[in-house]
């Protein structure tokens, strides 16, 4: 069985270390599988632009459509902070998700045991949390238009942008996380802003529509400020949240302190037919760049979720999240989660763990 | 002295506790400074639909506009959510806050050492703790034009709202946070997703002009998502926050949890020239209402601030206050944060236990 990942870098930062890793695991465990991974480098964002000017050049998405799947490491950093906003490292990433139309983001936070004792939150209040927010990711403000700068009747310059949504977008998310949640705890959290926005009510119509074919899914509906609350309440009580695009961005964000260190967290972009996106949720952290420092494990558990959402190989993918826990069962860490009684390595030593583990 | 407190119902839940408590404060504390507090009663939110049909009738605008503060309860309740938009109780609480004009929401969210328990973060991630939220109250995707709902060149139906800032609306609540910053520890962190949106981009370059203004203040900027991540993971490290009218909605009410209970925390609503609306953050808890359960210390706190930035009355303000900690330090608790060792009381008798330290 031959697969085409791409293995796309965002930027360089961490390529030496993070994806070599990552690459490494994958070709490990597709062995036991008998699954022939075959890899082409392709870039965007920061790497992007310095090769050739643009943050996702034709040639990267004209792969990426050919590939069997993304994956991805982390984009953007100081250098290019002050481009133009369309020649943006972020813009690269938008583009590529818009190009591929990987309209579903499953962010999984999941507090193991071993880390519970990382969250600034009390260890009774996260250990056991198993959350996956569902957010819609090729739609909402991060794409509607009209967008951009104007002068008012005023003569005042006005920035603007609009949060739209169409019922058939609302619709082909909820049925991804209708179908998710009923693999795992059977309760469906819809997270809007109904009591103030119109893009929320129709959110809320559609939402409750299509739940009526997913009778055996409990459907409840939440304000967006009361979830940012409730996450760090008793984020027990959450099991698949399903929301829009920036509310996806900043409670997952939120959600993803739960569990301690970002280092941990995975994430898929799919989409109905095409290649998904496989890629941590943290960021480049250009302040830690180039020393063999970062936490790989994120980067190794979105191959994980590449294997299970895109490649249809769940074997492969629990080789790969049997390592991760063997490591750290082995209490190996790496300095953003090293306490006292663990063993302190560094990217590339957890990755021959990772290694040994498989 | 003589001030007029219009003394606006939202509904009538916990009127006959929560609100008499504050009155009853306010009245004891102006006493001992000299100063003759006349309420006025008004109708608004659901009180007001039931009474009028309309959520925030003309009468109440006009008795509000001729008063020198307008000290709130909380609005909503499961009897109105299934009216129409333009008829729920937030819509008249929305007409209100843009009809006095009050464009600079304050939200602090303090820790008492106290109550540092009662938080689901650790004790050491939140005691100390000291944010100011200043939130843009009268713009945003709040009152966004155009918004709405219509079928798109496919003949899809669509729901849409247009998030807008102009400079001078910009300008103006930069001011203000830069003003309250320069009185607490000069740092400020302006929050946006200037990577992703216009209007973002607008804000952070207008919010960086005005800061010219103010040297004294260190000025930061953070994107909406990890500004989410770091109250939770690190909340000490921010001091004043400035942002739009929906990021501060989501961010003060996850920075809410970090005290441990949406019960003791106040807000302020101010213009440039009129009465404030100072209000509890917490909702109208439906769910508890006419048992005397409810805790009045936000609502305490609220005229306190009520008395600090809406009357200039900083003695008044400091005498409530001061009943605060008094009850608190007595172990006097009401049943949201009661824990082994305190004692349980009821909003009423909280009361008592203020007046008398009063
Ligand atoms: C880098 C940025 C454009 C992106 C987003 O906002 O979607 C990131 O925050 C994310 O969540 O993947
Ligand atoms: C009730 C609602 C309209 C309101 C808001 O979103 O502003 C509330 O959440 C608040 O924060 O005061």
């Amino acid at each position: 069985q031959k697969r085409f990942v791409n293995d796309t870098i965002r930027n360089d930062f961490h390529r030496r270390f993070l994806n070599s890793v990552a690459v490494d695991l994958l070709k490990a465990a597709g062995d036991i599988e008998g699954v022939d991974f075959q890899f082409t480098d392709a870039l965007v964002g920061g790497a992007a632009i310095d090769a050739t000017g643009c943050p996702l050049p034709d040639e990267t998405l004209e792969v990426c459509k050919a590939s069997d799947a993304v994956l991805l490491a982390a984009i953007g950093g100081y250098k290019w902070d002050t481009l133009p906003p369309e020649q943006r490292p972020e813009k690269g990433l938008l583009n590529l998700r818009a190009g591929l139309g990987t309209f579903a983001n499953l962010r999984p936070a999941v507090v193991l045991s071993h880390l519970a004792d990382a969250s600034s939150l009390k260890r009774e209040i996260v250990d056991g949390v198993d959350i996956m927010i569902v957010r819609e990711l090729v739609g909402g403000i991060y794409f509607g238009q009209p967008r951009g700068f104007k002068t008012n009747e005023k003569g005042q310059k006005v920035g603007y942008n609009t949060m739209i949504y169409s019922e058939p977008e609302i619709e082909r998310i909820a049925h991804v996380a209708f179908q998710l949640a009923r693999k795992r705890q059977k309760r469906l959290c819809s997270v809007e802003k109904s009591n103030v926005l119109e893009v929320s009510m129709l959110w809320r119509e559609v939402v409750t529509e299509i739940g009526k074919q997913y009778p055996d899914v409990e459907l409840s509906h939440m304000y967006v400020d009361n979830a940012a609350m409730q996450i760090i309440r008793n984020p027990k009580s959450f099991d698949t949240i399903v929301t829009g695009n920036i509310f996806g961005d900043i409670l997952s964000d939120a959600a993803s302190m739960l569990t301690g260190s970002l280092g941990m967290l995975p994430s898929a972009s799919t989409s109905n037919d095409g290649p998904g996106i496989f890629e941590p949720v943290h960021g480049s952290a250009p302040d830690i760049a180039g020393q063999d420092l970062a936490n790989p494990l994120a980067m190794v558990l979105s191959a994980a979720m590449m294997c299970r959402y895109g490649l249809s190989m769940p074997q492969v993918a629990e080789h790969l999240e049997n390592a991760v826990s063997s490591a750290l069962d082995q209490g190996y860490r790496t300095a953003d989660l090293y306490s006292d009684g663990t063993t302190k390595v560094g990217c590339r030593e957890m990755g021959d763990v990772l290694l040994k583990a498989l």
